[in-house]
């Protein structure tokens, strides 16, 4: 199952002063040592090289030409993130060095790692669990406090804790059914059938909330869709400002100056908002500016959250009608009245029941700290950050198909079937579980799938 | 002139698997103890920690809430980057915890580094000279080889060797003529006048010759600028495209569809391009594609090289005179005659002498290395890798200066003026040199101007 292969890749992001190569596996230090000029005379990477200690040196290509002054870090096996020798080369971060570099790496024979191989190899190496290598990407990843709270919980082992538990328990319960079967003629029942509904209630009672959590934990994880929508000129672009505090988006006086969703992420308390500024919605024949309002139209439906942006100046309830959907569900929906220091009497109550009001004034920035508070109460009401938190599709799949599994054994139970069928239904969960956790032996196919979504270097 | 404040800065860039946290001053070691908590028991990094190892454990906050795993790398005084105590913390690279770690670092004394000065640190030091620092920049901001080369020229200390070395001898002389105006009544010459001259005027060649390589050493740093020019929908972006090799540029039927001066970079032999993609240029009333031609047009007078995509299907004489302003020299325009799959018997016969002219079909992509031939023999024909290179203005502005200085010695020596004269501006020329490599002191000021333009981390 393990590759004998040597792997390398660029661990840092674009940009910076420092950038890090790492190098894993077996050849990884004649590989390194084949490029890298130390400074101390007569000292050999390949052969004098020692566990946690750095290096100072050059990398030269193989006419001798110096590339850059590095230092590179060495692990050994098994003392390492992958559990193979590890070395870390960190170099300069011109894009020209880092590009030489690697490929100085695998034209010394080193491969070129695919996305979440280096993890990939730490599982392989029983360095952690699947689901806790799947919490790596997640962690990476992470933006905001939720995010990096249930990657973390997840990565100390948050889910397969408790999965490893109800295992347990179901796997003696279902062994005891399995041996009735061998004494079928004498219908004993070693497996106590109450003791058996309540294992099943708690683990079905656990699964549903798993599941349940998940459309939470995806928003949480790519940031709580937010749509800002409204009529051209209504102060979409300039309330995004406010909100965001910055310049982003352009603002102009030409309306239809916003011909694409553009997109940028707020933290509040802790949980991202994906705010997406749309085009304004009107009737045109501009063939760019019409493109632009479809996808606004799409972004709207696809949103947790809609702030549709009224201008007080103008007919309110004219403007909600136009743009939110009469099937749309009004409690997603905050009507943020602007231009409130101009027009501040403006009667609220013409909006249809239902729908959050807040009084702003993008361009004075007044009022938004109302604001924020609703979107974080529509946005993050659920959130509870003690409880385990699904944000992966694969998990999802899994635990709602474990769900059903254990519904059907209760079912059979209740509806007095023999142990047999119980017991099937059982085993179909525990395989579940086992695909969490990359206990039972995992497809090289699942495998690929699980690590491509990684970034490339971890 | 030291400062003993203990910096901090996030050293790698956007993105990426893994993160580099650099702290660095007295206080190094006590600060990142306080949030660093080892995995291995009883150890202390303030107290126990030694030089180029490298230590596992956890960032935690203040509250003792785990923040990553992480491993920390020492360099102890004086053998560091900056010739302090440095720590290097590795951690994912999720934006939430980079930005937790450096609040915690700052919350426990770090200061956040300025730009460029873990860099000034290290001058400061006397770990490297003004220049050499100077050049760490460039050397980041490398993106080919031509730039690579001569960032590690000037770090090798490629231009203050020579520096020095006229700088001596310029001093010996200019002590010798102060010497004789103790003697003034005797009227003696110590310095001998035509030796003096000879080194003048190598001096003078030498400053030259590296003010002039000014201009390409700038084009190298920043892209030599290549402006793709065009009628709408001639294939300016289809083109562009080709070039690059990807979708970069949106490209649609829709005439006037690129907007914005669009740029991309491209490395022919070692050096690099800038590809500025210019709206297409014709009469019309739309305000905001106004406002894209009128870029058009600059892009075009700024650059060093301009492709001007004709449609063989149409008039291309015609095409160049709406476009190409007619004091524009000819000799740096590149006449790509686009199409020419369709209308491959075009007479270019009619453009413009000195026009370059190359055939080619963007869309399918048919003699484009022709095309990058002509560019880079337009582009890098003065270029020789084995010459110092001035690519900072810093640089430039001191060396003509220099020069001025000499030359006015020249003078002075030529027209039989006093030594006194002459010494004076030849003192006035190593003042100049003094400021290059630092030796002089250096005001708060001017190392200021110098480091703002790092990045920050360096």
């Amino acid at each position: 199952m393990l590759s004998n292969t040597t792997i390398t890749a660029i661990c840092t992001g674009h940009g910076g002063a420092i950038a890090v190569l790492r190098v894993s596996g077996n050849d990884t230090l004649k590989i390194v040592s084949s490029i890298f000029k130390p400074l101390k005379k007569g000292f050999s990477l390949a052969s004098d090289a020692e566990g946690n200690r750095i290096y100072n040196g050059y990398i030269t290509d193989n006419d001798g030409n110096e590339i850059d002054r590095v230092v590179v870090s060495v692990y050994l096996a098994p003392h390492s993130y992958t559990g193979e020798d590890v070395v870390e080369i960190s170099c300069h971060a011109s894009s020209y060095i880092q590009k030489e570099i690697l490929n100085l790496l695998i034209k010394n024979g080193a491969e070129l790692a695919k996305p979440g191989e280096f993890t990939r190899h730490a599982f392989q190496n029983k360095k952690m669990d699947l689901s806790q290598a799947e919490a790596v990407a997640d962690l990476i990843a992470s933006k905001s406090k939720a995010e990096h709270d249930i990657a973390v919980n997840q990565m100390r082992g948050g889910i397969t804790l408790e999965i490893k538990r109800l295992r347990d328990l179901l796997l003696k319960f279902t062994s005891l059914m399995e041996l009735e079967l061998d004494f079928s003629e004498e219908d004993v029942e070693f497996a106590d059938r109450t003791q058996l509904k309540g294992i099943l209630n708690e683990t079905e009672t656990y699964l549903s909330r798993l599941v349940n959590s998940f459309r939470l934990g995806n928003a949480i994880k790519n940031g709580i869709p937010v749509a800002i929508c409204g009529e051209p000129n209504a102060g979409k672009s300039t309330l995004l400002n406010a909100l965001l505090n910055d310049e982003r988006a352009i603002v102009s006086d030409i309306p239809g100056t916003t011909r694409d969703v553009l997109e940028d992420y707020l933290n509040i308390n802790g949980v991202t908002y994906r705010l997406i500024d749309t085009a304004g919605i009107r009737a045109t024949n501009d063939q760019i500016e019409k493109l632009g309002i479809d996808r606004a139209k799409n972004a709207i439906q696809k949103a947790d959250i809609v702030l549709i942006v009224l201008n007080a100046a103008g007919d309110i309830l004219a403007q909600f009608h136009e743009i939110i959907p009469n099937d749309f569900p009004k409690s997603k929906v905050i009507a943020v009245v602007n231009k409130s220091d101009i027009c501040g009497d403006v009667d609220v109550n013409v909006l249809p029941q239902d729908v959050h009001v807040v009084k702003i004034s993008a361009k004075h920035r007044t009022n938004l700290d109302a604001l924020f508070a609703k979107i974080s109460q529509l946005g993050a009401a659920d959130y509870n950050q003690d409880e385990v938190i699904l944000t992966n599709v694969r998990h999802y799949t899994i635990f709602a198909e474990a769900l059903s599994s254990i519904q059907r054994a209760e079912t059979a139970l209740n509806s007095g079937l023999s142990g047999e069928f119980v017991s099937q239904d059982i085993r179909d969960a525990l395989r579940s579980f086992a695909e969490i956790t990359g206990d039972e032996i995992t497809t090289d196919e699942v495998l690929g799938n699980i690590f491509k979504n990684f970034c490339i270097g971890k």
